[in-house]
């Protein structure tokens, strides 16, 4: 009788974890001309503290059971909460020195995805962009109605004058000072960096989600939307192949359609993450001149960190190893 | 000596030849529960004449040795300013009374891609949509930005009131008699179809364009941004494998990338075109439950005409045929 007892228990442990997946995270927070000697070694401290933060965050998240759809939010907010990346607190100003902010989450095991372009008032862009996922019937909201969609979802609501930052308000002031032409393609970067945020995390049962949030360029006009909110430009998630969240020059981006094309090369030419990745960002953006990077997870929990700058902030966490940190091109 | 010039006359004009191709245009004008029953036999001849016009009117640009961006564009303008279609002149009504139109178009031979999403005041979107690929180092503006952006490259304005028609206005009222929800998923159908227009054709030289332009939901709410200016959702051309624009429940079209996801299957699973819409169209989108369809070409000029649903307004014409048009399953 126990010894039938032992052998069931023996055999369901054994089908339980046959159906656990490797857990998995990995983060950026923007892709850039990120070079040593333009960061102050206290300013380099706090970004990796603030990496590991957001890593460990979405890595509870998964080793508690939840969702990777939660992971990804648990350690976007980190970032977005932070002043030190360009999106929610620390976002850069638009023409008329407000905040606009964009988000996009995709899920991989239905390909749910929900995204916000032009929030104001959001206090975390990737939790209405989730929100759009989880209880619309749309996708993509934007402008005036995406924060009213927001409120009604009982987000956390704030004053535009919440995301404002002395540092993002001086490099403003800069660029107008300049009087810099508001279509420049080089207002796209501030700081020589791409300022956005994201995370692809993988769950127990083996679902990918992916996240990306950010405040956009400084000084936009015209009503310019990046590919952080395109669902397969900026973000993309499919559990038949992998989840990608993206940094870097959004108009090529979205032309080359980032992250879903990677996806696609690991479902249709079965290539390996990455190489998948390695294609695309440093043979396909490379040729065309677009810059930038991503993270991503094939669905083994993998992790891929591709990027053609000099630079990128990003790490990971696996079931195997502890949070792990990068800045420059290989530390 | 006469003998010689005849012969690189002949090698020349030889070379010449083989670098012409097969001019092709394809277009539809939105799919959905087309049904014969629900046609007047006076409508169905006002829409038959119509895409032939539109077909004729691009087609000619090509045949004059013009661009395919030209093509697509002067197709396009021609169900823009037809009140026949949910594009421009037509466009459904928004929450407040008003038009939002979304428009987007995409080159093959160098993936340079334009898009605007709600404008007000612009009479032909898909044009905006040319001056941001043209002219802009953006891929997508937004708003009164995009507006703003379309009059200085001196596009033709309009009051918003240009847009509306008697037929659309009585929709709105009965939508909002009936006290709708205006997130329901019927709202995104206007009588029963998707209303979209959109283009795509090749031109001497082999370059692909492809183009969509639309008014978007009737009642929309929220901000909610569809497929159409979301390029590799209702968008995508490259000379490498193809070139679509897409009509149907946009949510879908998004999360599921249509337009490149028929293009990467093409390129990288070295499927035909038409299989390759077949699977995403017929397959993975009637699996999800996502209604529509979309036209497209391929780089040797071959047409596709794909829609899970009873009908689509469509046609094409190349140089072996002249415009055939089509609104049921078959005829």
């Amino acid at each position: 009788m126990y010894k039938t007892v032992w052998i069931l228990t023996l055999l369901l442990s054994g089908t339980l974890m046959a159906k656990e997946h490797k857990l998995s995270i990995v983060i950026h927070g923007g892709a850039g001309t990120i070079l040593k000697k333009n960061l102050s070694g206290k300013k380099e401290a706090e970004i990796r503290a603030k990496l590991t933060q957001a890593l460990d965050a979405g890595y509870k998240v998964l080793e508690n059971g939840g969702e990777s759809t939660a992971a990804v939010m648990a350690a976007i907010n980190v970032m977005e909460n932070s002043p030190l990346f360009n999106s929610g607190k620390g976002a850069v100003y638009n023409k008329v020195g407000k905040h606009e902010l964009d988000a996009s989450i995709m899920r991989g095991s239905d390909l749910q995805a929900g995204a916000v372009a032009g929030v104001k008032k959001t206090k975390n862009p990737i939790n209405a962009a989730f929100e759009v996922l989880k209880n619309s019937p749309h996708v993509m909201l934007s402008g005036e109605g995406a924060d009213k969609f927001a409120k009604q979802q009982q987000l956390e609501m704030v004053n535009n004058s919440y995301f404002d930052t002395d540092y993002r308000y001086q490099q403003w002031q800069a660029i107008n000072d300049k009087k810099e032409v508001s279509l420049s393609e080089d207002l796209l970067k501030t700081d020589s960096k791409f300022g956005t945020v994201g995370a692809v995390a993988i769950d127990i049962n083996g679902t990918i989600a992916a996240g990306t949030s950010t405040g956009g360029m400084t000084n936009k006009a015209f009503g310019r939307i990046g590919d952080s909110p395109i669902i397969g430009a900026g973000t993309y998630a499919d559990d038949r192949s992998c989840g990608i969240s993206a940094t870097g020059h959004g108009e090529y981006f979205i032309r080359y359609a980032v992250a879903h094309d990677i996806c696609a090369r690991v479902l249709y030419k079965k290539n390996g993450l990455n190489q998948a990745a390695n294609e695309v960002i440093n043979q396909e953006l490379v040729k065309a001149g677009g810059d930038g990077g991503i993270i991503g997870l094939d669905n083994k929990g993998n992790v891929v960190m591709t990027f053609n700058t000099a630079g990128m902030y990003r790490g990971f966490k696996t079931s195997e190893k502890k949070a792990q940190v990068f800045i420059y091109k290989t530390n």
